[in-house]
């Protein structure tokens, strides 16, 4: 009976122990500071498969030191977060005015502010509800802060909608009957996140400038990635079934053409069988893949697969990778469960025996987003115990982890495309695509990409007119990837005879802004600024966001819904340039010139400052624009990239003396790491006579660089 | 020391005992047997709060034993169940033939095999993915059975899209790139539902056809309701800040047009504010509510009040009701937590003070369902506990309950209607309705309602032409409440003078159908057989789904996607009439007659026998047919329903002989629950010479009825 009850005892304090241990576990923690302007909020159990958990990145913290402190502009305590029946509710505070991007790669809507989301990876439907091919957990704010929720699950997200009754500044109930002032959406002070896990991890950064929060995010995530030289020249996928003779008669096209070309992509047909695969090459199309890779590259031309992840029961991959499956099939494929080490093994080395051992430059990593119809349902199990919710937000970022490692060990860097993409995965050198085809919906994502740390091509693959085609083709030449998917198509770049000479010039346009692009992706890695940027990100940029009533009836527009005319149709590349493309069917454009001088990319002419300007620039040019001293290293109008040294034109416009540290390396290996690359400051300085004069400083030593001369050029008129 | 010791064996014993209990709670259990053809699964832990827990249901159990035994035609071992990760995984196997139906009030689609959806209370967005105003996760499969998943959470459903690896009967793989027969969605046998909770209570039903299936599901339910007699006349709901005065205007401009007219809606404008809600009549516009109310009444006009759940601190609920509100305000009125009895007790004692006691016979409960743009989000928390994922499923439900109850204590039956229902409302007398305004899906919707135990209007609200205009009144006046939802449009029957005649018409030939219509509804209640019903329902009907294959490209159809056509344009209505209406554009449609010879409603005319016909019927005519043997009771074209006696019209239609179950009771109170109502048998003998005579046995003793004498028309021509 004593011991009875002293057992009882023990018992007892055995369950407050544990109680009390989780109620500690629970608390509010302090923010554990990582680097300056850092900070990271654990809370409750976060779990162990996160979204960076298995990307192996390194933050670069060095970088992020370099920016110097930043202060967070919130309060911890602001900052709401508890876990209740088994999921984390977080909370943080909106002020009336603030203005949230990111959250996801989304099509049609920029600031996100009043909308509600289920992040979620899939394949974009046409409407920015979380469901996209990066719904990446990241917001960045216009207070100067943003934050990561590292949660591999889907996290619902309330945008400004929820309000609170205990809120300390609540708007104003109105009467609909007859207050005009009345709001189907009043404003709220919260943006609420449920996570369906019992804790979180919150990476918070701060800075300066939304950039520079955007660049803490990045450098956090490893930096961004840096593509081989190589990949910023022009791509082109080839029909489906092409074989290696029509290909290489595909390529001899392009050589008549005098059109750039880098890559060639190859489609599903290259295997024995596609959806699901073999990674096999079909020996009736491809009889000598290796002679064909081989004179590809002799041509200084690279290639690069399409594949998908689903595995067919008719190659030698299968068994192999059987036991480390999912419990469904896609496409009637198993699904292989990256997350394991075997997984990666197996697929490595098949890779590498048959495709990187021949000189395949990279893969185009297709069908890991959606759509539900057709991908494992969440309701899969997998052998590593990684629940499907969780696979199906990390599989794209876990296919870009281990590919760009596998080249990696090589010391080669790869390019190549990727339909899922997730946070973390800004230092992997792939870029998002999908099979939507809105020309203006694919800019909007351009522009959101870099707030989220991934990349996006608006790529051409048909159009319905020749004016469509070459608008198209242009703002795919100022997108991170320039390419043209024939695959389905078979379109060529002069598809459209009546514009065949202006789609030539935008693309050897691209390959004379390799130079700067090249820099600017250098940027991208050393010091986390994306390459292509909302003009959100740029000081001195003013949103001129409209609200428009729509006219109230019962059935189209029942709640008397305002609509938010937001600007989403230019963007910043580079340092200097900004890029306002047109679209088809129209003539003239308005473009925001944000504070400071602004000049034509193409005659060096003022173009305006600080204002809204109209331009009608016909058919054969996108308008650009250059900030006041901006300068940009150019090349002649190549169509290949041979490796063999180039002249540079350097253009300086406007009437401010200009700066700028022109990147280079080997433009293939990963030998930048150790410090084997180059950076070249070019100044140009205007007198007090306006005599401006332009010096290239050559850094001393032994570097090399693929300049063989410069050249000043001063456009401002 | 040995105290510890002894203290360590309890307490691994004690561990064991709770480790093995645990386990022994979740191993798939036998199937208990609730009555003949129905059976409960329950496992693992299902939560308190479920779909049914809150609304006080008696299933009727003795009209199910009347039906008899029915088979499970799956054995039990073929459901999978499972508890991962604090997530219930349930499945049931799919024979490759076999049709899935219900699984919420889908708008585009009747049959489910291959979709993917999340069952969410939601305002209909334009997709079937689940977020729908009735998500309820019931389904009937075409093998002669039903499941309803009891759980009010967000379900996620794969509806034979997930092939799984161990499957006995898996699709073959193809090879996309030379094989035709590849397809984007391979066969799946599998349906699976993911529930996020760690147990669920599954209930089975089985029948010897589907519509027996339904028959049970609705029995368990509690029946379907029986609206009073009056809420089968035709509606007209007012503009929103319409005066006393404009009303009588109105409702006198009625009389003069000679159209009917049972109820009069008020929307917002009759409260001091909307939006959030008074529910305080406004004084200016209602001086004298109670001396509307009678004059309408005296004039058998019954007056429905809309509402919407948010309550404004400019009322007198406000400070009573904020106790016991959600952590949120909609539209900067609190969220009264339905599921506490002090918030109905509240609610119940000013509606019954301010409305009923002046004769007000029901309610428009309006924004229970989405969107989450302006509802309370998912982070929300209510002082019940109940979290706000199952609040959203529940609201609608709850309120339909306790307005139900409040009127039921009064017994007076109500007919209203309500934007949200889910399982378990079969018995409560509303409509569902929303802002979506798709003719053509609406009748979808119709047709989809009939399996999963609600009601739904396709109300009219405005059309773009005088034949959408009637084409609109026609279908409406074959649905289960027959209304004009003026109130932002401001319309009127007449409002397109062209077609006036015909709208009026229809309308007529819906008031000469309440004896029809009333018996049709009895039967929901006593049977459980839904009044207007999809075809997939009625023995002898064969669907004729087309598949259609589009053309492939790269953008508009990359997966090659096959597009199923379905027929979803026609229904059943009551015992005996077949409804195919036809939609703007539209001057001739094909109906599918099921086996069986089939009758012009209009003509009595042979139309055809287990065939496809197609017809012309010219605008004022919305083609139905009747069965062979069908008899169809008839008022005269009666303008008010004024209970006092009228004549009945029985037609019989066809050469079989006829028997019909006149239903008939006082029309208005739950008397007849006490046994207080009167079933006419009615039977229609054709003789050798194809004469045909007609009966009316009437009940003896005390019975009354609304019918002053009896006349037979035979149709058949």
């Amino acid at each position: 009976m004593k011991n009875y009850r002293i057992c009882i005892y023990y018992l007892f304090a055995i369950a407050l122990f544990f109680s009390c241990n989780k109620t500690a576990e629970n608390q509010p923690k302090e923010l554990e500071k990582l680097a300056p302007g850092v900070w990271m909020l654990k809370y409750g159990t976060p779990e162990k498969i996160d979204l960076l958990s298995e990307l192996g990145i390194n933050p670069k913290f060095d970088a992020i030191k370099a920016m110097g402190e930043a202060e967070l502009p919130i309060d911890r305590s602001e900052i709401k977060i508890e876990v209740i029946d088994g999921k984390t509710y977080l909370r943080f505070p909106l002020d009336e005015n603030e203005k949230i991007w990111g959250l996801g790669l989304n099509f049609k809507t920029v600031e996100q502010r009043g909308r509600v989301m289920q992040l979620h990876v899939d394949h974009y439907g046409g409407r920015d509800n979380g469901r996209t091919h990066a719904p990446v957990p990241f917001f960045v704010s216009s207070k100067g802060y943003g934050a990561l929720i590292n949660s591999a699950r889907y996290i619902d997200v309330w945008v400004g909608t929820g309000v609170r009754k205990d809120s300390q500044n609540p708007p104003v109930a109105r009467d609909r009957n007859t207050d005009k002032e009345w709001s189907s959406q009043p404003y709220s002070d919260n943006l609420e996140f449920l996570i369906p896990a019992e804790g979180v991890e919150v990476i918070l950064f701060s800075g300066s400038s939304t950039l520079d929060v955007v660049r803490r995010y990045n450098l956090y995530n490893g930096g961004g990635c840096l593509p081989p030289k190589w990949g910023l020249g022009f791509w082109h996928r080839v029909p489906t079934l092409y074989t290696d003779r029509d290909i290489l008669n595909e390529v001899a096209e392009f050589e008549k053409q005098k059109f750039p070309l880098s890559v060639v992509g190859l489609e599903p047909g290259w295997m024995t069988r596609s959806y699901p695969c073999t990674y096999e090459w079909d020996s009736t199309r491809f009889p000598n893949p290796a002679q064909l890779v081989k004179q590809l590259a002799d041509n200084h031309i690279k290639t690069n697969l399409w594949i998908n992840p689903y595995i067919s029961p008719d190659g030698e991959l299968y068994k192999k990778l059987l036991p480390y499956s999912g419990s469904h099939t896609v496409w009637c494929g198993i699904v292989p469960d990256y997350t394991m080490t075997e997984v990666q093994q197996i697929l490595k080395e098949h890779f590498i025996k048959h495709q990187l051992s021949i000189g395949v430059s990279g893969y185009k990593m297709d069908e890991n987003d959606g759509y539900d119809q057709w991908l494992w349902p969440d309701v899969a199990t997998f052998p590593s115990g990684v629940p499907a919710e969780s696979m199906r937000q990390l599989y794209g970022s876990i296919m870009q982890k281990f590919t760009t490692d596998m080249y990696r060990k090589e010391n080669l860097r790869t390019f190549g495309l990727v339909r899922s993409a997730n946070a973390g995965t800004s230092s992997f050198p792939y870029v998002l695509y999908n099979d939507y085809y809105e020309h203006r919906d694919f800019i909007t994502a351009l522009i959101n990409s870099s707030f989220i740390g991934v990349l996006w091509t608006p790529e051409v693959r048909a159009s319905k007119s020749s004016e469509e085609w070459v608008r198209r083709m242009q703002t795919v030449c100022f997108s991170p990837l320039a390419m043209l998917n024939a695959w389905a198509d078979g379109t060529k770049p002069w598809s459209f005879p009546d514009v065949a000479k202006e789609v030539n010039e935008i693309a050897l346009l691209r390959m004379q802004l390799i130079p700067y692009l090249y820099t600017a992706f250098a940027d991208y890695t050393f010091l986390g600024t994306p390459p292509i940027r909302a003009m959100n990100l740029e000081e001195g940029y003013t949103a001129y966001d409209a609200i428009s009533q729509k006219a109230f009836d019962g059935t189209d527009n029942p709640y008397n819904t305002a609509l938010k005319k937001e600007v989403k149709d230019q963007f910043m590349f580079g340092e200097y340039l900004l890029v306002a493309p047109l679209f088809a069917g129209e003539k003239t454009r308005q473009v925001i010139l944000p504070q400071g001088r602004w000049y034509d990319f193409y005659t060096g002419e003022f173009a305006g400052q600080g204002e809204v300007i109209s331009v009608s620039p016909g058919i054969g040019r996108i308008p650009v624009y250059v900030k006041d001293g901006g300068i940009v290293p150019m090349f002649p109008p190549i169509t290949k990239i041979t490796g063999e040294k180039l002249p540079v034109e350097i253009r300086h416009y406007g009437v401010k003396n200009g700066t700028y540290n022109l990147y280079d390396d080997d433009g293939e290996t990963y030998n930048y790491e150790k410090g084997e690359y180059t950076r070249i400051k070019i100044d140009v300085t205007i007198d007090k006579d306006q005599k401006k004069t332009g010096k290239v400083d050559l850094p001393e030593g032994s570097q090399t660089w693929s300049f063989s001369e410069f050249s000043f050029k001063y456009m401002a008129k």
